[in-house]
């Protein structure tokens, strides 16, 4: 019997391309710059699995998602050619701390939380994920973060600390996330999974991500279906 | 400038001493034993100094509150010649999961969340701090612990441990609790201190705590209080 709901954030709960893009073309206005925001956003995103390798390997030692996000970015704004002060590139650093939800996002977790205990599971740092849930009114019971664990996702540590922490079996966990390779994952550490399908996270005309009929508990189109599901 | 207020929770945010005698008369009668629980209470409260102090010296390994809370009750158990089933056991140890607020508590926070972002900063382990914020419905921005730090209070790494997973100075950070202890710790680690009087804390007819005039940056008679002076 699953007790708790461990949610996967950047793509499953929040539009983190939309988002970006807005932010980047804000930054755009304010430095007098144009460039091409969605790539930019793209380019961002593509950094982050490269980035948070390098801590899975141990080639970097533990480093919050901000400094990795902002090791990324700094790369991304030298190759684009813009200078800017540091303040108005932290600033458009912590665009990540304020993510837009998904329509559903809200309504879905105040629904999945009557029933169940809701955290995030995320790569996200603790203060991103805070801030965010405080601007987008994200009801989490608790604020869990891979830097509470020192292990990014897919990292088995990171799942069965969130049920050690939560005090339940790995089988009383159930991670919701978007992406198969995390579902995948949380699986082989014993978790239940709920697949969150979410068409437009990388913008429009992309490719499906590719899963098995029943590959997971769950398979939902937003979590207001999830609510309706379990 | 304060951005973060971190609660202690038991005593300050929590009535323990009334929530456990209840849980501890309910658990009589089920029992069918009848001893003196509010002195059962007391002396559950009296061990959990003693225990936290074995971890803070290293003297055990870390343990959560809960295993801690466990062993300080198999011992009063045992004293007082009650024995029970251990799910029974296991049924009273979590009390601690379900405290309930002062009556200022919920309404204090929900205005201090609107300026402040507010966490948790309790030695409390996290399963028991978000199981207890969820029944009482206490409406943390994130819940921190000793826990996450790998120290109890009044040790220095988790005061500062919280500014760090918060991303704030020590001086943004303030520690809101009604120990004196606890506040003097926090002002050496750099931290702001709000000071809470709860004289029923320990029940009728206890000594105050004594503090000196301007001792904290912030004495407060509850939440609501707080609120109107912050």
């Amino acid at each position: 019997m699953v007790r708790v709901l461990a949610f996967d954030v950047f793509g499953t709960v929040v539009d983190w391309r939309a988002s970006l893009i807005a932010e980047l073309q804000e930054f755009g206005i304010r430095q007098g710059v144009q460039r091409d925001w969605a790539k930019f956003a793209d380019g961002w995103r593509a950094g982050y699995v490269p980035a948070m390798d390098l801590v899975r390997r141990g080639e970097l030692p533990w480093t919050r998602l901000d400094d990795l996000h902002r090791r990324i970015l700094d790369g991304l704004l030298r190759d684009a050619a813009i200078e800017a002060a540091d303040a108005d590139v932290d600033h458009l650093n912590r665009a990540w701390h304020r993510l837009a939800p998904w329509p559903d996002s809200v309504a879905g977790l105040q629904r999945l939380k009557e029933r169940y205990t809701i955290t995030t599971l995320s790569n996200g740092n603790v203060s991103l994920l805070t801030d965010m849930a405080k601007r987008a009114g994200l009801p989490w019971d608790c604020v869990l973060s891979a830097e509470i664990f020192g292990h990014y996702k897919p990292d088995r540590e990171a799942y069965l600390g969130c049920a050690q922490i939560l005090d339940v079996a790995p089988d009383e966990l159930m991670l919701v996330a978007a992406h198969p390779s995390d579902l995948r994952a949380a699986r082989d550490a014993g978790l239940r999974t709920a697949y969150v399908d979410r068409p437009m996270e990388y913008g429009p005309g992309r490719d499906r991500a590719m899963i098995e009929p029943d590959e997971f508990d769950v398979t939902a189109t937003d979590l207001l279906d999830l609510a309706d599901k379990l």
